[in-house]
């Protein structure tokens, strides 16, 4: 019996629905995190390889090891239309695990995207092919295929865990995770979230305050804040 | 008595020349730093969200606290056309303090632009009003408002120490803090030293060497070096 | 007998072969790290000022201490048509040591570029001449002229070692370093690898697997690798 | 209904088997990490607040918000013997969230240490207790009372899931997480390794080289080592 | 008119009383910080360069350059028993700006401690001595002594804020500077949080509950927090 | 034809001169590192595993790939009494590299200390064996064996080059590396500087001020320095 999981590719995994996701994918980051109830963040050291950059679809996960490359092969057969993949190492490692060439076939599965706890070359490639890929770090240092990883297990990337199936979006300000069960639910609130910020843009355009808009001056009078001269 | 001054909104502030802060907003950082006498200048990790970004104002600080942006709404109230809103944190802390919301809020008072020794969001949006912004982070992590900072105190924002009503001017290079007092004496030193940029530029271009143009071969050898075949 | 080689300028260097310098330019960081053994890179912190920068020459190497470019002046008059120069500082420093008039002096004497570990400024300005430069920090920090490095001699840049007159190119993938003495044959390598790699992409491209086109299905198995559903 | 779990404690949690938590205890934290098959350890920057330190027991989990340590007390009443407390924070924060008063209490419930992705104080008072705590940073800033966190949900912890009841052992080398269900198992696989590494170590004393012990020489030959003079 | 203060020694200094620095002498940093509000401390990358080092004083501040320790000597002549020396430097730089000479000199003339947001070297010897440094950095680099800085100005030292004269405290825990002016003040807050904390710890260490102690269930429960089982 | 050095042992290299390497392991790294002009010194990244590591030896070199030591073993064999395990990594890694069992190896094979550019565990191991071990990183992390490096090849290590066979010294300030051609000169000139440093070491705790001491007064004066009161 194994201890962990290493060395497996789990193939049927449940995706989160489409229609939640289709969804999902009209939200900044900014905004589903904050319908979440400010949680599911990737750490903010992970940035887009170009500007701009944005990406949502349903996780494929994969476990590299530093330096090595060789389960990228082998996530790739897994994906399906509509999915991101999300790659994680078992320890900081700024190599470039992915470049042209691999998007290219990426690209060819289906892949919305790729979100790596590591690193990535071929960005002017990337940047023309316009597939987003949000990284760590970008390096030219190639990696061997010598480790199996795993596909698919649930993976903490960049802090936050991800389970097989789980929504994954990302753009110019992070990275969310929504856990596939409650998909429809985030996305629901935020549009709430969405359509009461159209209101508030207006009024703040128009010269209201957010100390009157939000009704903060009594509670800030209360928490003891003096003006003085 | 308060043994610190948090908790405080200073409403009257005195703010630099208008002159001297149009004239100063026609330089490079660079050189006003130069101009100077090399001080003044935050630390390099503070970058603009975009490209290009430029702004120059009169300072209204604030002094945040760690994943609180509560005072960005009391700030938003002291600000005067040809502001720039300078907020340091009282900890390290990358959360996205500002967004497109306070960005609207901050542009309807007639800000110039927003330094935060902290992070921000809504880039794309902050990208397409054009609203600058140079902070140390980006980050989707939204605040809480609970606690009481500052509004008009002196505060140190990475690194510099800035004083309500100082010019500050940021580009590409990073952000410099100008002392009322001195405001208009840094501008025409920034003059004298760019007046005198264009000819040295010129012989460059043409070929001559700062070794000769600045007379340094002298010095040089009287430094000891050596050359060798 | 001196200890060390500061203060010395070495004038007469072995420049790479210019025809492989041609040749190389052509090639992308990553294909010429990959055709030398995966050895010769630069540090990943070393970044492009803007973004698609591309350089590729002959190196003509500075050595600079902390806070101080008068070097940056001896080392111009040393410049050849083609060369790139490398500038290498004795201590982490990321002072700007390099900006528009020694840019445009640069770009009179013939230089392709600069990688510099240390700090750099006039960003605005270096990416409107489109003069390509590599460093590890954007700083509008100021420098002074008060002591000897060298100019010529091997030095270490960001982890790399650099010998007067090797091939350095760079590109948003990061900086690598060719030794003069094998620069036709990691051209011959480079051009080998990227016929190979035209074909490959066109059949990933059509949906062929890495798996089956690497024959990555037995050695994968062999190692352990499970597939579960 | 609620999206995230905040504002949660979870009184009764199942804690893993206290045998094989008392026979881990003995288990360096490498030792324990290698007999998982490489997987389980937090991020290296968690170190130990003095030299020595070492701290083995059932996780109780808490997760709080960057400078607010409110969640600190509501954990401590969780506590049981035997417990080591787990503390996660929503973003990066390197405050004073723990220091002497709180270790009082701890101790006083029996924990066996502290494990917190944040800062921690009084430094020397903790060492004079020789009370076991591991962090990211060490600072005298305080932390305000403002807002909920969690008590006992699954936390990601500097880059490791923890999950209320784990197993989580700490030592100058490294923090290691053994989920509850294969406590007695790494146990034992923890006791064959360590058998085993007593002879190897006698061997290698006596100047027996890993080369022969391990049955090097074949595979390195294959792999294409080459000896030359 | 000079635009900076660059190249001045300030001779007579105005420094806080020593009653109130012998009080604060005796407190942690933490403890002072605290009962100033949470505001004065420096960054927490700020680290004693031996374990136990405590060192308080008034403040006789220095500015240098990256690379260069000319005016540490200068500083010298100005210290007074029960002085601490406080140097900044006007860009990040790691150097060893001081060893044991220097530390020789600053304990001749009645040093308490220095603290350096820059690097030291001679560990071993500071250690011996037991002369208290704190420092960003320990580095074996040496410095020239070519460009001016100044003496007793004020500074901003990682992060904080020091004017001549005020009174700094150091110690595990990290670095705080009390203004001069309500250095007294400081040192009554400090000693009534110190008899308060007496009390608390011996409660906490017969078991009770700071939720009980503090009274905090009741704002708990309003905030929203629920218990499960 | 090979074009890098990958996959080498090189078994008979040319050590630096016994009685050089004796007379240099009685000094500390700062004065070498200034007898010899300030140059040699490794990034200060480089720390002792435990206060008071000092090592000096002759270099034995070898090139790892990061997650992999398998060269380690390699490398133990070509260990000769009096060498220093000199260790660089392709890419930055902060695995360990090297525990107990290795450290048993090394010492059986007569090894002095090893300098790695990577990450160590056991250190408490490591400290009880007083086996002096300098590294830019702790870490359990293991490694696996699967990628050929090269052994007695120059190395990168820390920013440093290394020949095998130079003399490389370590203690509490950091790394030092001296050429093995003039590893006597270098060990002339500590020397000469450490009999300097008594008298003058002296002189300063006699209350002498360098200002004085080393004739600062006029040079000062003549940069423009200015006493005010």
């Amino acid at each position: 019996m194994s201890l962990n999981n290493l060395g497996i590719v789990k193939r049927n995994i449940q995706r989160a629905d489409k229609a939640a996701v289709e969804r999902l994918s009209k939200f900044g980051v900014a905004t589903i995190h904050e319908a979440m109830g400010r949680v599911g963040l990737m750490k903010p050291y992970m940035r887009p390889v170009y500007p701009g950059a944005h990406a949502c679809g349903t996780a494929v996960t994969v476990l590299l090891h530093p330096g090595d490359n060789w389960m990228m092969h082998v996530v790739a057969e897994q994906i399906q239309p509509g999915d991101i993949v999300i790659a994680a190492v078992t320890a900081d490692c700024t190599d470039g695990f992915f470049g042209d060439l691999l998007a290219t076939s990426f690209m060819a599965r289906g892949a919305k995207g790729l979100v790596i706890d590591g690193g990535v070359r071929d960005v002017k490639d990337l940047t023309q092919m316009q597939f987003p890929v949000f990284s760590r770090a970008i390096s030219a240092k190639g990696t061997i295929k010598a480790t199996l990883g795993s596909v698919n297990i649930p993976v903490i990337c960049a802090g936050a865990q991800v389970n097989p199936g789980d929504v994954v979006c990302a753009d110019d300000d992070g990275v969310v995770v929504v856990p596939a069960a409650i998909a429809a639910q985030v996305a629901d609130a935020a549009q709430a979230r969405e359509d009461n910020e159209a209101e508030k843009r207006e009024k703040l355009a128009a010269g209201v305050l957010g100390l009157d808009m939000y009704k903060m001056r009594e509670p800030l009078e209360k928490a003891g804040l003096k003006y003085i001269d």
